[in-house]
């Protein structure tokens, strides 16, 4: 039995990589982040796509961030992309965090696949989102559990709109992205405005579909 | 001004660590875990070492271990070391999870410097205490923030007698050891026999000194 654990957050792109993990894998693991994110409704997002899914999700807390971070999705920055910057939304250290915790887990059931929607291509800037990163952080991940842990990352060079098609073609992917959430500014509707409202919009703008989660609302 | 963050637990070697950063870099931020060890009284020990230091020490929370892991700091096992596997004191993940945090913190307080008290020479066989997790730890981390972050290890090739030989040179810091942890039972005065004990005893022993906490006791 193969297994991967797939780090879920209730967006587009991490349900897209629940649906692409039940194809390839026998049983997926997803798992959560209650992290004092503003956002924390992607988390009613993420549970409704997981029981549409069949899939067993585990929501870890993370307090470290609110604790430790003024970034704005957890402390009190206003969500900007400064010239020559960081955005204000990356939070530094958050992947690394996530897939240490999925590493450890993994780790201890002996399982050697993690899957994560990182994505280099149509992306916000964050550092933990390239490949790059995925390759270092692997190869820690594994180092410090001494098994071979693999971190893979589907969406890592597709566009936003190549995501969109990926999606169409996952089945039952397309009707979970309509109950998905990705607007960090927690509003449902999606406010449209913020920079994850509108990198999604011009993913589905750009493959000439409709948003399902627009029609669903 | 230079500045050091040092993962600091309250036991010997991040103890030893803690005044190794504070003769290196002109500040030090300490920052301890409370992940649901049942030795935890070592934040107790960690409380008063700062205090004592006259270091800045913020405790995260890390929930996630008690949550997810079954090992013995944190879960059922037993404390023991079967043939050929690795401890069950060993807490996959932990290491990988606790710098993470703290890469998080150094990058978005432009810190450069982190300070681990892992180590290879005389350890408990856990695979994040060692150079190779230590190094490809730090290229992850660098990568994942988008700055140079160098973590330091400065007990990693020392033995146990060595840390303790260097404790004593380190202004404060034998004073600090008296205060400081290590049993993994949490037993205070020290169980004296579970493994972090012994290990600890040895290292006293071969350094041929008293170890201070045995002293305060």
């Amino acid at each position: 039995m193969s297994k991967g654990v797939v780090l879920f957050s209730g967006g587009q792109d991490s349900t897209t990589c629940l649906y692409w993990a039940k194809v390839v894998f026998d049983e997926v693991q997803a798992l959560s982040f209650d992290y004092g994110q503003k956002h924390r409704v992607e988390l009613d997002a993420g549970a409704a796509i997981a029981e549409l899914a069949g899939v067993e999700r585990a929501v870890v807390a993370v307090p470290s961030f609110a604790q430790l971070s003024d970034t704005a999705l957890v402390g009190s920055q206003d969500i900007a992309q400064p010239d020559g910057e960081l955005p204000t939304t990356f939070l530094p250290g958050r992947n690394l965090v996530f897939l240490s915790i999925a590493a450890g887990l993994a780790a201890e059931r002996g399982i050697a696949d993690i899957v994560t929607g990182i994505c280099q291509t149509d992306y916000s800037g964050y550092p933990d989102c390239r490949d790059e990163f995925r390759i270092a952080m692997e190869q820690a991940a594994s180092v410090g559990t001494a098994q071979v842990l693999r971190i893979h990352a589907p969406l890592m060079w597709l566009t936003k709109a190549e995501t969109v098609r990926l999606a169409r073609r996952l089945p039952g992917c397309w009707d979970a992205l309509a109950l998905s959430h990705t607007c960090y500014k927690g509003q449902r509707p999606a406010c449209g405005e913020c920079p994850a409202c509108r990198l999604r919009a011009k993913g589905f703008a750009d493959a000439g579909e409709t948003d399902p989660a627009c029609v669903a609302i």
